[in-house]
């Protein structure tokens, strides 16, 4: 039993720094944390395998603590242990217990919730927003296969977290793609925040969803040293076996652990401390010796795996008319939609980088993300994710964390499933772009239900901030023609942070030609002029094109700018402004705070009292059988251009 | 047999109109449509209870279809049948097959997918992002429940669709809360978008999922009309014995039943014209001889309770004293968290209004939503929804469509979870109130995990178009103190329609008392000035007004606008600004696309020359211990506020 021992030991050491560094900090969940003692313990000192000074070495084993509120048990192992902490990499050190005691202080690397970007290597991605671990471990996952490397990534889930749908939609995932080096392990400790967990998350009801699912599920006692030995050596074991059913662990547990005073309801997230907190360790103490707790083996840190993956090649980039020759692709017709052009550059982009991976939620036939994996060199760097969006972008973390640059692609209207999973991947500083076609109101036919209407507002917000390395938190882009969408999806790649691309729909003319270049934070001046400035995007700027023939018959000399990047120069623009009487018409086929809302901040910053109006859509839009008569119900029509414009002139006396 | 030569005949010709219509409209869904041609037919012409004439009746059984691209099979039936439509409920008239080819077209009530708001009311819910309707059909159930009405609920799924984790988050609510009126139909036709769906939406591994969590799964042949009465009638017994398991139908089908030339992968979304249509229309008929199709029997639908729901009840409203007076909570600190004072006023609206609903995600501790449900005459109008937000939030469009105000909350961070969810409930036309807690930074401590920072830009953005009723798409509401945040919870229930109310952690000082009164569009003025218009909101308003004694001695006399709302009444902001020097500066503890960057429009829409900035987070936040800490991490301190008021004076020369 001196295995067992040693763990117990451990478990009660870990269980105390837990309730230390909470009530040092004034807050946090120790209780969660005491449920844990025993799996971390057993994880991270005796069957993990990886470099304390160097958490991030590509083949170590990984650790992702998906019920985030329960870091501060991985916290005192690290501290215990001297894993390498710190925000710049050429100067991490080995932390320590007065490292613990600085949780969730302001200058502290130890966040209260697993923060990789504020210098915690150690994990991979931040988690907090329940229920998303299991996708970022399937993201490692993924490209650990992609890669050829032999590691485990292993997955705590709460069990009231797993009331959570993306904790069923990753555990199909990871089913469907053979996934076997994760290891979910559910952390059945019976209460959750406001309650007892649902009879839909016990123990019990737990292992049969998993069964259901293809799952073998081994319930075990969560405190138990030797049976947690016994599941993980299991999972070891069948991980390489292609015919086993891929392996859950069900772990019974104890909220509170170790110390009766602080189990049952209302303990949760509320740190004991004087007097309480007292009781809590003594209780911790009591309870290890009861158990017989004692360090007598020595226990050690798997040994690593050499291995590291290939450094991704970087070849020479295609123009999109060479592209387009290569994949048997036309550009004869004058016109391509712009998620045909996305299709055509993801391809190229497969063969230019070799750390590319696509996704796609089940609609890559339009997404058009499906000429990525119909070739065959490439078919083994794309992951189908079915109808299940959140997933898709947790994974992309995942892919992010372990070095590649993951194209999400699905419906505009459908990305917005996963905002919340995409603000945990910008969270953990993933590199990552997104792709929502069918964007605005120019699918027209399908109606609202599949129109992107607020994800201009919700992206630019993330615009408005930078991340930690100083870039804008997101680039949007809106792209216009075919060549602008083929430009901007390579040059999405060379920068190392999040982007959102829309693309359409409806085929649009080409503006562009190979010799036009673009970039993020660009935009593109289509027509100088003097009377006003029109400031369009993506599918608008093709009905502002028009607007400025019946404009110009009217005597009309209106500039028109393509703002296909949020942000951009605004210096720029309003310097054209300037040159078009201080009058600018934005316009968009979206809801507002977009654009032009980007733009009036801009011009109200400035105070040089320029006008601005802006065209959007402002009531719910619906099915139409044409993009035109969508716009004509939405006020968006090159007609009601030209009479914004118009009315916009003769109000300010031109 | 003469049932189920009937039903086959029926299948047919609704099939039959179903590829009409979609070729008509040149988009749409045939095939998918053709699969659940008999349970359809079954459904409507023989089992559901419901009055063709006014298909809202509040007892009358209703139908979700959450696979929402299904439409034309359902619209097929109501032209059949000749159910009401009409944007005018006075002018309703019956649906003739002349509407039904008007599918899509913009003049038409016949949306792309359903679409209640345009004119449909046979449909309760707006549904075509997928994997929502069975948290609508619960929504629905809840509020029969509540009222006491004997209604059913039946629900169509699609296998793909099954792969929504929401879809299993609302079998466990459906379970928890014993709404076994809910009949959740599971139609396996083998066919996603792109390819054949995972073995794990099989109708083998869906049912055994559904045996996991508790259902009965019946397995049938989706195109057997006399296995599918059977199964609807098993439900209809076994929905009033609370000791049996909800029944749930996974029904195998066809995609494209009837017409082989339309059969396997490559025909979703792609409606057959020409000589495809014509084979596709002949082998349809050429199955139904085959099955010996024949009009012998009369199909009835069932005879309806006439029993309707009591009218709602409303009461003359509490002061916020009285209410505290009255539950027992004290005013006497001079501050109270804005959270508390939401939980004092949903428990005081409980009593107040019959028809508020309250829902909560597992944090009711936090929120204060647990004050409503902890009083005994309130509690069966609450709804624990667990930690699973998406599901929360169509359960809410469900129960308004059944006319009731359900209050969701839960963290404002994690509300963003539900953003594609809270779209579709306002595409629906839903009346609901969200109510996220935790708001913005101040949390501090729990780090950014749980901190919503984009969630004004994305609420603001509804906020910037009108409901189909006239109204701002959305209200953003965020209360700066105890009393306003009372006074909105209630105001919140007079408006018909969404809103969305942040409240925050910390205790905030009482800005106001009984006697000022607040509503949505609202304002407040707390100091006039003459240098700098101050335009703060929420906890940022406490740090403003600090700003204001240090601006004081340094003789700026700024004035202070509480903007508790958007929209709000941006002529009088405009007027301030006017009074004060044309200079605005804007503080928000969010990222930016807010508040601020209303105020932003209105100034750069007014061209009048003023100047605004704006303080909002530009960084990632991380935990801190203490408001003051995270304040200053972010630049948003009263310091900040004041060097900001500074710089901006100087740079404008005064």
């Amino acid at each position: 039993m001196s295995f067992d021992s040693t763990i117990h030991a451990k478990a009660v050491d870990l269980s105390k720094l837990s309730y230390e560094m909470t009530a040092a900090a004034g807050s946090g969940h120790p209780t969660t944390a005491a449920s844990l003692a025993h799996l971390v313990s057993v994880l991270m000192y005796q069957h993990m395998r990886y470099e304390p000074s160097n958490p991030l070495h590509p083949s170590a084993d990984r650790l992702v603590l998906s019920e985030g509120h329960a870091v501060p048990i991985v916290y005192a192992a690290c501290a215990d242990i001297g894993i390498a902490i710190g925000t710049d990499r050429d100067h991490w050190r080995p932390m320590t217990r007065e490292d613990a005691m600085t949780l969730r202080a302001i200058d502290s690397v130890v966040d209260g919730h697993p923060n990789p970007v504020e210098g915690f290597p150690f994990f991979d991605t931040a988690t907090g927003s329940l229920g998303q671990g299991l996708s970022h471990a399937a993201g490692i996952a993924a490209a650990a296969k992609v890669d050829g490397l032999d590691r485990r990534i292993f997955c705590i889930i709460g069990d009231g977290e797993s009331r959570e749908g993306q904790i069923w939609e990753a555990i199909d995932f990871i089913k469907d793609h053979q996934l076997a080096s994760v290891l979910p392990i559910f952390n059945c400790n019976v209460y959750a925040q406001s309650d007892k967990v649902s009879p839909q998350q016990t123990a019990e009801t737990t292992a049969k969803k998993l069964e259901a699912a293809g799952y073998e599920a081994l319930v075990i006692d969560g405190h138990n040293p030797t049976a947690i030995q016994e599941a993980l050596s299991q999972h070891a074991q069948s991980q390489h076996d292609p015919n086993a059913a891929p392996i859950a662990i069900v772990a019974k547990t104890q909220k509170g652990w170790g110390s009766p005073s602080q189990q049952g309801a209302g303990h949760h997230g509320k740190p004991a401390d004087g007097d309480d907190m007292t009781k809590a360790l003594e209780e911790l103490d009591a309870t290890g010796r009861q158990l017989g707790a004692s360090a007598d083996t020595t226990l050690k840190i798997g040994l690593i795996s050499p291995k590291k993956p290939d450094q991704p090649t970087v070849n020479d980039p295609l123009s999109f008319p060479q592209a387009c020759e290569k994949f048997g692709q036309s550009l004869d017709k004058g016109k391509l939609a712009t998620r045909r052009a996305y299709g055509i550059a993801l391809r190229a982009l497969g063969h230019q980088r070799s750390n590319v991976i696509a996704l796609d939620a089940d609609v890559s036939n339009s997404t058009f993300a499906e000429m990525f994996f119909k070739d065959e060199a490439l078919a083994d760097r794309y992951f189908e994710c079915r109808i299940a969006e959140q997933n898709m972008f947790s994974v992309a973390a995942g892919l992010s964390a372990a070095g590649k640059i993951p194209y999400c692609s699905t419906f505009a209207k459908f990305v917005n499933r996963g905002y919340d999973q995409i603000e945990m991947a910008f969270n953990s500083g993933a590199n990552f772009k997104i792709v929502g076609s069918h964007a605005g109101i120019s699918l027209a036919a399908d109606g609202p239900s599949q129109m992107s209407l607020p994800d201009i507002a919700w992206f630019r917000s993330f615009a408005t901030m930078n991340a930690k390395n100083g870039a804008p938190g997101f680039f949007v882009l809106q792209p216009s023609d075919a060549y602008q969408a083929y430009a901007l999806t390579l040059a999405m790649a060379e920068h190392a942070g999040p982007c959102y691309m829309r693309t359409l729909r409806p085929d649009t003319e080409f503006l562009y030609s190979e010799n036009d270049t673009f970039q993020l934070g660009g935009h593109e001046v289509l027509e100088q002029g003097r009377d006003l400035l029109i400031v369009a995007s993506g599918y608008m700027v093709h009905e502002a094109n028009k607007a400025l023939e019946q404009l110009d018959k009217q005597g009309i000399d209106a500039a028109l700018v393509d703002l296909y990047s949020i942000p951009f120069d605004e210096e720029a623009i309003l310097d054209l402004a300037n040159e078009n009487n201080g009058m600018i018409l934005t316009v968009e086929d979206n809801y507002g705070a977009g654009f032009g809302s980007a733009v009036a901040d801009a011009v109200a910053a400035d105070g040089g009292g320029f006008t601005v109006r802006q065209m959007h859509v402002r009531n719910l839009p619906k099915s139409g059988r044409t993009p035109d008569e969508v716009l004509n119900y939405c006020g968006l029509s090159a007609g009601h251009i030209v009479k914004e414009a118009m009315s916009m002139l003769q109000l300010s006396g031109a």
